[in-house]
């Protein structure tokens, strides 16, 4: 059978040893009574690191968004401004308006996953009868589909002094935030500083099986919980992935820094090979994900190239794309549009794997090429 | 007291003396039983102009627009694509969100009032579970916010086509719809001949007091009635207001090129007038709505320009902008945002209104132009 | 043709003449803008009635309705107390929940239009999140389902007193008030004195063509326009409807002891009759509503006896049941459950009318008697 | 410290041996790629206990119930009945009125879980456009509420009768269907025979940690995987909770025998204490709840008996309430009104644990009674 190096998502992480170790060796109680010690010191524990009062475990990164805005936007008739390529606006099938009735008013977001504050000031409602009632701002960082940047500090202080003038709340859906901060080069409590509400996931680049957070104020989390009861979101004994996510924080959180080096090395490769069929930003790597751009003009589609990385074909096998088991490798991937091929570097993407990814990615960006 | 000019809107039509006469003298009865005559013959009316089996007469434009929306949008989870300069995204509070859980995706119109055809069909959905369902286009006719302007037949041909090909159906906001017709010279039913619903407006241009049509199949209908009971918008003799509509329909449609002609003599003079601080697009004057451009770069605001134009000062009614009772003119506008001043003519802006207005305008806008 | 003597609804009254002089004669203005000053009159009127700061104008009573419960069930996850005959959670296609998110929950109603306090009490929830968040208690007056019923003052005020308790605002479904404030002999701003909200109908008894009006508080009403807006209930020159209503409150309101005395006869010929298929209940006839009871025994169901009533057989025209063109009598009555028979009296039926549709009945009911 | 027998939910149960090995030793991918092979199988086998088409894992029974609404309930302005004492309608805060606009219209419980099936049929709604569109009929087996009470399956036969002839889809929240089929000797499979959609709890007594399944037919599943993504339910590795879950129905399951004999000896030495302010229906006693009834009249309130139950008085330590380690026992049990206390067994209450809490039980009732 063909090498499978899995480059999807860092979703398809499976909990490590250590992890699995706690899941069946921490203490348990029904979280819904709020008895569960595991859960209580996650939440904790979250909340501490980004130094905000309290946190919440839920099932999901989408449910923490979809409860964050459903807490924020607690009047009938509310709008909360996200980026036109944000998770929440594209992935998440628009469940704020479906099951909360909110407004998602986009901006257009830029090539860094940020988005004009000038054009947010300009659209942000009055009181008229008419409009909506602007409750909310949300951010991604890192931003999935602009390639898992970082969204600058600098940005960031400039929204929420915005939203601090229009007294509007400001989240972030940071299920990539502990890769912005290892870019950034920052502590996540200043990263997240001026944020009302933030959700983070244990289940992607940090491999926990299962679940997300969210943090905030007391206030904000209390209300959240009975939002999270409402979507079906409370768990009974929560504590064995709890238990997963704590490990996250602490095992792989700092590791972290290994998957951005290995993407940029991917992405560093993929630029070298000088084709004219494939570009990558590699000033614009920032962490773990690795978006390779195809021509508007091209004929070929990301489409494709991603099937056809996860084939094998006879010659790969005889020589040139040869592999352990001499049977040939299949790199997965996805794609975002028809021009955007999406790599994402992960904790079980070690140094051999990265390499046989790179080398049949090699091999087959230079078959296409020759031939678009 | 001074004389008062309102260009407004279009709304603050008064009936005419016909339609007091009507409304006075039709035959009613109870409509949420099916059996007020008047309305009966508006809807049949309307739906024969219109080319489509049928038609539901609706308390306001937002209403009708927000039950289109719900009838077609009836999958949990839908998606429907509007202009992000519509009026159903800017200025009916986002109802589509809130009262009936439709997310609204926004396509960026372009100074015509149209939108990108090609990235309309690049964004819609498939059938992944982390997407919305695609469920809906609609379109303005005439568009407001891009000045009145009618929407090019081959752009409706073009979109119906890509409509049918995903089959997703169309709807036309056509608040103005008489408008638009009256600009392209073409039948009504022409112009709607591919939308799977259409909304008219009898309060606008028209004239009558209150009131809206909903128009479509009989099955479309059928269900808009459910949601219009749902609403709350059923109404009981609500003949009183129909009779109005039906005069609307037979007396002043036909007057409405009267509007556009005063509409365009007010565009050219601004025009001619060669200012720095104010601008207009005659060749885009297509209705009876006119757009006056400010600078970006201009120290004027669109709201100190209406409140100068709202007021009289001395020197004004000491002859150089003298009325019939010597004590001023005032001009009543809106303004869309803070560079975009509208002017929107109607059926009570005679010959004498419309002059006075433009001499008033004139004096404004020279004026604020040699401050500015 | 027979005379037809339309007994289903007070709905189905058409406009008096004052009201059409009313209606052609009064100022107009665009009440979107806040400017018609018939709807701002009658607004004042009507929120000076009921002693309480502001009122508005909507398309009907279910917009009322919900337009009360959106402003009240503010909360993500609120819960609203009504009755199980009340004509909110029966005919109003459950809007509460649809549009707005509320969930209705039950209270069994008495004969008399009240529910058990004591049962209220314990079911207002507390503060676990397993619960939703008791928001509103609504009660209507008088109770259609329950044959036109008036509240009691001492019900309301001791509801008012466990609503007070627990900060839960009280709406009242104030369809037909006025019929109550007549049987009650009280001036209405007693009889809604605790209310948090009243919704009061113009076009049942009251005869207006359209609408209802909404009062409260100022902030109440503050909130109720956004919601108005919202759900496509704001209209232009409304007043031309509003004129209507002014009329019926000055006009009709005091003739409505008009309608209760017929009524009354009514009852009292139906219950002279001694028949043993239909009862009813001469001592609870308190206003324009008459219900007539088949005994659940009985073969008869009030389908057959609506139907039989909108018949006119040989017999009754050549003697039994003259008329005054010698062709027959037509009652058309509606009935709520195959075992209740509603007939409502209204302004348009004067003591002919009410005689020839007595006679009818009487007619009918003994012949069926006969037979069941 | 004094020995705790926890006997508030079976919900309060952790997971077997068995479960924690399954849950770090289960093959794991990523459920939202559909890649997880033991949720798949744990969907596979659920399903064919059950003799359905498909399943689906979901975080909790809340969210099961609340997709099954959200499928069944596909149409604006649907309607679901459900008991008045079911979990759906006190204790899931309404979230299908919140977060899926359907109206929640509720039968009244008959003290055996049932409801009147000619009340249902006769509630059932036409198509009068003021009333709602009645969707769904639910019932709840073990019922709660009603102690645990297996539905009788001539209930169920009957019921879906009805609903066949209607055509309306029954959904049965059999959180505890395994306890009812214990109880019934009944397969599952003949059980839920009739219903369109089950959920079913593993986290309850059959001991897994977390989750619940859906099961229905294939058409029903899929539509339930979108509105599980869009409330936020979809999970990654989900295998470490579905492995628990396995061994819940292969291991526990076939010991829920116990708990239901534990569960009746518990009942009937509470019974024999022939107490005037305690009594227990033994002949209704189907399961692992056991609901002690206090008098209306009595002064006592199931509050201060749960209070008293989780304290030690210094007599009870002395000899009367001796423990293994003399220092008392505490027994936690909840409430369900102030006259109603609910005890659950579950499988940590084996028979020591079993007489310790009847032990003081009897202690505490007698104590109280003697001061009632």
């Amino acid at each position: 059978m063909a090498y499978i190096v899995d480059l999807r998502s860092d979703t398809v992480t499976k909990p490590t040893e250590a992890m699995k170790h706690a899941m069946v060796n921490s203490a348990l109680g029904d979280d819904v009574y709020g008895e569960d010690p595991t859960v209580n010191a996650l939440e904790s524990k979250l909340a501490a690191m980004l130094g905000k009062q309290a946190a919440l475990f839920v099932p999901s990164g989408t449910m923490a968004n979809l409860i964050a805005i459903m807490v924020h936007c607690n009047k009938r008739g509310s709008e909360a401004f996200v980026g036109n390529q944000s998770h929440i606006f594209k992935y998440e099938q628009g469940g704020a308006a479906h099951a909360a009735g909110v407004l998602l008013s986009t901006l257009t977001n830029k090539p860094d996953g940020t988005f004009d504050l000038q054009e947010l000031e300009s659209r942000i409602r009055g009181t008229d009868v008419h409009e909506p009632i602007t409750s909310l701002v949300a951010v991604e960082n890192t931003h999935n589909c602009c390639g898992g940047k970082a969204l600058p500090l600098k940005f960031l202080d400039d929204l929420s002094a915005i939203c601090k003038r229009h007294n509007i709340p400001l989240h972030m859906d940071g299920a990539r935030l502990f890769n912005a901060c290892e870019y950034l080069k920052e502590d996540p409590s200043r990263v997240v500083r001026d944020c009302d509400s933030i959700s983070v996931c244990f289940s992607k680049g940090l491999s926990a099986p299962v679940g997300s957070g969210l943090v905030g104020s007391y206030h904000f989390i209390e209300q959240a919980r009975r939002m999270r009861k409402l979507l079906g979101g409370g768990m009974r004994q929560a504590g064995v992935l709890a238990a997963a996510a704590i490990v996250a924080l602490d095992d792989v959180v700092p590791q972290l820094k290994l998957d951005h080096k290995r993407a940029n090395i991917m992405a560093k490769v993929i630029e070298g090979l000088f084709l004219k069929s494939f570009t990558v930003d590699v000033e614009g790597q920032h962490s773990n994900i690795i978006l390779v751009r195809i021509p508007e003009t091209s004929s070929l589609t990301a489409q494709k190239v991603v099937a056809r990385l996860a084939q094998v074909c006879l010659a790969e096998t005889q020589g040139d794309c040869k592999t352990p088991n001499d049977e040939g490798v299949i790199v997965k991937a996805i794609y975002f549009n028809s021009k955007t091929v999406r790599f994402t570097i992960h904790r079980e993407i070690n140094d051999e794997a990265l390499w046989l990814a790179i080398m049949k990615i090699t091999y087959v960006f230079k078959e296409l090429d020759a031939t678009a």
